[in-house]
């Protein structure tokens, strides 16, 4: 479901008001009350994916180009509007003001252009997008499902990805399987699979399309289809390849409740992220009252005939409240960006960290601030082992294993601006950092060790963040949860003055395991990458953690960096390195 | 392909001019430079179906209304709009102005409404129509289709047939079978066959639907479905059961080249009307230079699991070159009309007769007569049998049987006006009738007997009507190629001053059999029934054939009959009764 794509701002530019002076030492007036525009820059991200201005919905149809080896990222605005990139670090807009390269209003997009993905050499060699075409709203899967309306459509660049241009025919794939009363169908996700190609005997290199959605009644599923023809004209149904019961709890609990596999293919392994979106009961309709962004890596097979997908590994991609609908995309080692880095063949996704809480915070300044949503920094997925992992009850769980994409990472920390020293504390408080930053844009890593009998204590450690004497954004590892937390109870001024600034808080579950080294065993180092993006927060921890928020604060001297120690037991944070100023994603855009 | 539909007159009003006359005792003007609306009575029918104003396209959408009895008559007009008949002799507007009961424009048809048929008691018990929206144009089976340009979608009328409400979702039929190359997916037909129900083991009652096309470089097709819910949501495609090779030559010939069957079943016998487009090599894009209305009966059996319809007998609806689209639906005898005739179930079929040549005959006056086309008068299809044919060569060929619906034919022939005396005729040349019908609304019924050696002479015989000093229109049968032929050269003085006025000649082929009569074999007696309706011409003879036209007089006094004679041989007319006046089928219209 897409509702920030029905409430994008339409066509806000982005110039500044003239005049207009915004005292940020100040507490805060009702932010409603100001002048458009005025906040354009008060939470901007800086290293960050957005549009110049408006809305951002789902990432979508990313690509490489095999002509010009760049990457392109795409996104739901104002249709779908994108940005190309050759190192992951900056993006250059595909067209002036971020305009879209395809809108809706056509005969079968109507209402809406849902996400699509594309086919790198498609229709006469062409980058060819297949995607969610609209004609009917509202859907959603707690309400019946008005057929006919999505169905997949194709559109064609010929102009270096500027513009996709729909097909003056109708919908390639114009309806669900017959007879299936589906709770949605969208989001058509091509790839090329090996495994498959021999599963189904297939001519190598055929295009395959997984259709997401689910059965009234009889849960989520993912529907796949196999190309037909060389015009992407036609594509055949082979079953829903992984169907899931209602009710399925995969997601909850520490990773998922499903890992009862031990181990997996190192070959012919399938990744795929997902969105779910799930109720507790009584069922209210058109709401979701939560959202959650999972992974899942797993093999194929036959089963009767029928190819199946079956997880080995689901996970969460990112435990913030506000992110979901990721996109990723296979980037080959030939693309300009891993000719650069050196990097293989990998698998690279952009999470949506949406603005204003899927469109219900409605009193949110957003006329003011004029955009909302961002993409959160793209991760390279893979499968990860952790060594030494002793084999007692706590490992038999394994998890997701994810990192920052390693050309934007080592650009973000090419050069440390300073370091704190580490230290122990064994009592509860904060502790400020000798030096603090002079802004909001920077990353933070460090390392934090527990002894043994921190497990099952009361025990928590991290950091506050953008603080100060009015605010601060405090992130902390509990114990008695196995859970990172962001408190944003005061992380923003602004919250108490104008309605819907989320300050609830945020949480994660990640367990540090039981490691032997040099023959002693003890509990795994909590390793934390925290990148402060103005109003981005993102924690990574352990290559296999992420939980993305927004923390907006409000004071220009919010910048202060503190040591945080809550309950019982001796903490030992490692020195902590700061590295400020990030990069700026786009170089061309004037602000 | 209809592109009548294209060129619909749009809001045209039908108020005469006021202050302009015309004198038809005088040479026409250019009939082009008349004002508008001011040939609207020039020839103008008056028993017809037709809108009140505005261009008329193909028949359909017709049902018997369970909760009135009343027959619902349909047509292609700004959308479809209809009316009601309880007599198939008056009609009533189901909306003022005879606006439509259903417009293109929606999500499912932003371009056009084309055919459709209704299940009287569908959704929710109401009338429900399954018709074809059109998104892309044009379609012609001349070029390449353009996908989803007609997809099928359902409307429900919860006011007696006033408005057809569109479902707010998308197609119930949104594409042709998987990957097949269509010309055409159009014009659902839906109805009930018990003999379907047992072949397929469907429950009793159930619908089913063939919706007309073809597959390119294989010919026209026929695809069938069956209803798969009570809400009529899916359609079971179920096979093309009626396939016919591409040039295949049927309808060509006498009757058609298929019809090596003799005799037929009685029980189950399946009905369809159908229309086939056809050209002469090379072929011009977007061009049929012929159209065939055609009729077929058949058997449906089961081949390998596959239905298949096999026609037994194939024949022509109307020969007329304009006359096309018929569209038939079942009356029930608990119908009014047939209530009140005391008719059993049958099957009533609306021919098209187009105005305008298909929309070629641009040039014709048609701003100034403010209406294109008509219906032509229904006709009642049955399998009928000819008794004592001699069963030699000329016999072995089947025909089509059919007439005007009898409570048309009873009402326009309830009162003889007057009769003219039968006499033998064996010299060439025309005689005039001793009198004449005051107007050119009239029947005219007669038979006309042959000497055994006509067959294969010269001899041509018939009448001429609408006849003076300055305009005739001939009609006659001649045995040379035993065709029934309507001269138009000189049908209208209007021709020679105003361009498109269409003055080609008409023929259709009609075999008198050899018959034995009181133990002498003799040539079956040719029996006619003309019904002149002012511009229309309707030939109905020896209740197997049908040819209709327009003939255009232009002069008042153009009211003349006369017997017609050439070639050499005896023709004996029989004595000849003119009805006069004929009905006004639109009680409620001012005109």
């Amino acid at each position: 479901m897409k509702p920030a794509l029905l409430l994008t701002a339409g066509s806000l530019a982005w110039a500044k008001p003239s005049g207009y002076k915004i005292d940020y030492n100040r507490a805060p007036p009702n932010l409603s009350t100001l002048a458009n525009y005025s906040l354009f820059e008060t939470w901007r991200p800086r290293a960050h994916v957005l549009p110049p201005f408006g809305q951002i919905g789902d990432p979508c149809m990313h690509y490489t180009d095999p002509k010009t080896g760049l990457f392109h990222v795409g996104w739901l605005h104002l249709g779908a509007a994108g940005a190309t990139t050759d190192d992951l670090v900056t993006y250059h807009d595909l067209n002036p003001d971020g305009a879209p390269f395809i809108r809706a209003g056509g005969t079968n997009d109507p209402i809406a252009v849902f996400d699509g993905s594309v086919i790198p050499s498609g229709i006469g060699g062409k980058p060819t997008l297949l995607y969610t075409s609209v004609s009917y709203l509202p859907i959603q899967w707690t309400i019946n499902y008005t057929r006919g309306s999505e169905t997949q459509s194709l559109a064609v660049s010929k102009d270096g990805g500027r513009n996709f241009t729909k097909l003056q025919q109708g919908p390639v794939i114009p309806s669900p399987p017959f007879a299936l009363n589906v709770t949605g169908f969208r989001d058509p996700y091509v790839f090329q699979n090996s495994r498959l190609d021999s599963l189904l005997d297939s001519e190598p290199g055929t295009w395959y399309n997984v259709i997401s959605g689910g059965v009234h009644g009889k849960g989520p599923s993912m529907f796949l289809y196999r190309q037909y023809d060389l015009e992407f004209q036609y594509w055949e149904y082979l079953g829903q390849w992984w169907h899931e019961k209602a009710n399925s709890t995969w997601g909850e609990g520490l990773w998922a409740g499903r890992l009862d596999e031990e181990g997996y293919n190192s070959k012919g392994e399938v990744f795929a992220t997902l969105g779910a979106e799930w109720s507790l009961g009584p069922i209210v309709p058109e709401v979701s009252d939560f959202r959650e962004m999972l992974w899942a890596a797993g093999n194929v097979s036959l089963e009767d005939g029928d190819v199946k997908f079956s997880p080995t590994m689901v996970g969460k991609l990112d435990w913030g409240h506000s992110a979901y609908a990721a996109a990723g995309k296979v980037l080959p080692s030939s693309s300009k960006a891993s000719s650069k880095s050196g990097a293989p063949d990998r698998f690279i996704s952009y999470v949506w960290l949406t603005g204003d809480y899927y469109g219900t915070l409605k009193q949110f300044p957003t006329q003011q601030q004029n955009w909302t949503g961002s993409l959160l920094l793209p991760r390279e997925l893979s499968v990860g082992k952790i060594s030494n992992v002793v084999d007692n009850e706590l490992a038999r769980e394994k998890g997701s294993w994810r990192v920052i994409s390693r050309e934007t990472l080592s650009n973000l920390t090419k050069k440390e601006s300073f370091a704190e020293e580490g230290r122990t504390i064994s009592k509860p408080g904060s502790t400020a950092f000798k030096r603090h930053p002079k802004s909001k844009f920077y990353v933070l890593k460090t390392s934090i060790s527990f002894p043994s009998s921190a497990r099952n204590s009361n025990l928590k450690a991290g950091f506050q963040i953008l603080a100060s004497e009015h605010e601060s954004t405090t992130i902390y590892y509990q114990f008695s949860n196995e859970t990172v937390l962001i408190d944003r109870s005061k992380t923003s001024a602004a919250a108490s003055t104008t309605s819907d600034i989320d300050s609830r808080n945020e949480a994660g579950r990640l367990r540090l395991f039981d490691v032997v080294e040099k023959g002693e065993k003890r509990i795994e180092t909590l390793d934390l990458t925290i990148v402060v993006d103005n109003s981005i927060v993102e924690i990574h921890a352990n290559d296999r953690f992420s939980l993305s928020t927004w923390a907006r604060s409000w004071y220009s001297d919010s910048t202060e960096i503190r040591f945080f120690h809550d309950g019982e037991g001796e903490v030992t944070f490692g020195d902590v390195s700061i590295y400020e100023g990030l990069f700026d994603a786009w170089p061309e855009r004037k602000r």
